[in-house]
């Protein structure tokens, strides 16, 4: 099959390149390497040695025989990317390639509007390129469960049945996006929905969770095909930043309380997910929406499984609650229904002890690169209310 | 009061800033003519004929003593809208700066991300400069009851309680955006509710039904004075196009049977619930919505009625059903909820005799000017489905 990544040197889309090329499908992958861009603007970088993508290309090649085609350019840029979706004719497309971070979208209204920017718009490029030239191609897009927010019922699939007045219709599930970030997520999904209801194109919306997770299938083999990991406060996400702070002996940086509750996955899990889709692809003008984790964890349990793990492992760990720099709910319910990847075929990879023990080990191997002052939380969700902000 | 009114040159933003100015209000105005820009490049133009910006603050000046100030520029431009923000420091802000159309923003990609871009990212500028400025401003914004699609269920004013699994939450009512410009929209009641949780603005969002009528108490005295009034297949809502099409002989073209049905309202009305809106504004932190419409009507009933007015009026209207250009169910359940408009005291100026006879002879006035042929509906919703289309 044909294939064309969006995103495809990031954390997830690199091994999901790797993984669809070792399984002979057609790879091609668009990027413009913002995410490494960001970083340095940050003073951070990946804590793994991640190569440029022709290097990771040309040895991908060496060990597997398989050749990943690439384009260098952004998905807002509508003819370049018009002219990708022309040349490559794919028959799924998988759209990683958005600003992924919610802190960086509260930044300032510059970052904010860089983020809505490149997602919403690049996603709507990309719908046209669909349209006008493959609309019988499959979108696999990359959503969040960060969408939902945390309301005060359970969270469906992306659609749910209300009964009103006496009558009874299937509408989305009402969100309530919890960043700048997340609401362009959302923006996303109303234009994809649309698209599908409109022009009869076919996609499915991951919600995914949040990622954790070093290693692929792939990636494992050779140092050279390594993925980025990053435990920034701005791009790390909570139980990769938990682990790094482990392993260098920083306290276990609890944002409040830690009674915030999400769905989490591993990064294998993510690929499988994602090949899931794509083998079983939406009907012509469906808008399908899987929730895509595996477990649920509160922030506090997470630090508590950390805690464990490094223990076990010889680290003395701390836990510190540290005043929450988002305006988020701590105490709160939360249920997300999130079957249809199971019935798919999904086998969850669960947080057991030995899938920790290896993340410590992988982090272990380049403790010594982390930058320690990148990791303490800076950006706040509502300046005016810092005792360094403007009120 | 101060008062600063995006899009302030419109066909609603024009009589909105002197209905303000009229009552004492320290009114600026802030466009960048990109409505005049769109009309010249579709061949187009305003029925009547409309000053340029210094020209009617300058005879509103002579008519009235009172002073408008203008600023000239995009709400995309995040600098320049903060400065403004910054300098007029206002206690509300009215928002009709978007691009406006359903047709425009399906005419093609370029034409879908000028709208998405225009309005999203100009909302976006705004709810920053606004918290970082004046955070106790009202923004009153103008939303539209397209928004919510045709749902099977009674659509009510923003928010709806839902009931689910035996638990219970209030959420934001469920989205199905008919076009790109109206995912637009959507989009930005995202980002306002968004605003308003996170940072504590108030906002009243307005989703205003379909608007017809060309004349308000000010802009009736004094020729000068005179608002926009646009018939064309882009920018012309229903029934101001009914009228014209009567007045020069053009058959009525109902897109399709005619089944489709929405909630209009008269400009006079529109004024006066942006004026209650701000007269009684949002607390710090809410987001509301208003259904700003008095009437339901089909298309196919409002036809008939501009029929039977022009017949009164000696006109021999004929009615022509086409094949219509978007995608929409001609045949499907509408009843929205529209009272907290009326709670707040609005006195609905109903589509009787006398108003739409007062419509015909307004459009006598201007009748030579009418072009023709930029009437008839060309834009697609889907292109693949059109004779003339890709497929």
């Amino acid at each position: 099959m044909r294939v064309l990544i969006l995103g495809g040197d990031g954390y997830l889309g690199w091994p999901t390149a790797l993984r669809f090329s070792a399984r002979g499908h057609e790879v091609a992958v668009l990027d413009n390497f913002s995410r490494r861009r960001w970083l340095r603007e940050h003073g951070s970088a990946s804590l793994t040695p991640i190569r440029d993508l022709d290097q990771r290309i040309e040895a991908w090649c060496e060990v597997s025989g398989e050749r990943i085609r690439s384009y260098v350019g952004a998905v807002e840029d509508g003819d370049f990317l018009d002219q990708v979706v022309a040349e490559t004719s794919p028959e799924a497309v998988i759209h990683y390639g958005e600003q992924p971070s919610a802190p960086y979208s509260m930044m300032s209204r510059e970052r904010a509007v860089e983020t809505q920017q490149t997602n919403v718009i690049g996603t709507l490029n990309l719908l046209f390129s669909l349209r006008d030239h493959v609309p019988d191609c499959h979108l696999v897009k990359l959503g969040t469960m960060g969408e939902y927010g945390t309301p005060n019922i359970d969270i469906e699939e992306g659609f749910i049945e209300i009964e009103h007045k006496g009558r009874r219709d299937t509408l989305p599930f009402p969100k309530l996006p919890g960043s700048l970030y997340h609401c362009s997520k959302v923006h996303d999904s109303t234009n994809l929905h649309f698209a599908c209801r409109i022009w009869g194109l076919r996609a499915t919306d991951l919600n995914q969770g949040v990622v954790y997770g070093i290693e692929t299938e792939e990636t494992a083999g050779d140092e050279r095909l390594i993925t980025r990991f990053d435990y920034d406060e701005i791009f790390g996400t909570v139980l990769n930043r938990f682990c790094v702070q482990a392993v260098i002996g920083h306290p276990l940086t609890i944002y409040g309380s830690g009674g915030q509750t999400r769905g989490f996955l591993n990064i294998r899990d993510t690929l499988r997910c994602v090949e899931l889709a794509v083998e079983s692809p939406a009907e012509p003008g469906e808008f399908r929406v899987f929730n895509q984790f595996t477990e649920q964890f509160s922030v506090g349990e997470l630090a508590e499984l950390v805690k464990l793990a490094g223990e076990r492992l010889g680290y003395a760990v701390e836990v510190q609650h540290c005043e929450n720099p988002r305006v988020e709910l701590e105490d709160h319910y939360y249920n997300a229904v999130h079957t249809k990847l199971l019935d798919l075929g999904l086998q969850p990879t669960l947080l057991g002890e030995e899938l920790m023990e290896s993340m410590f080990h992988a982090i272990e191997r380049h403790k010594e690169q982390v930058i320690a002052g990148s990791i303490d939380p800076h950006t706040r969700w509502n300046p005016a209310k810092s005792p360094a902000g403007r009120a």
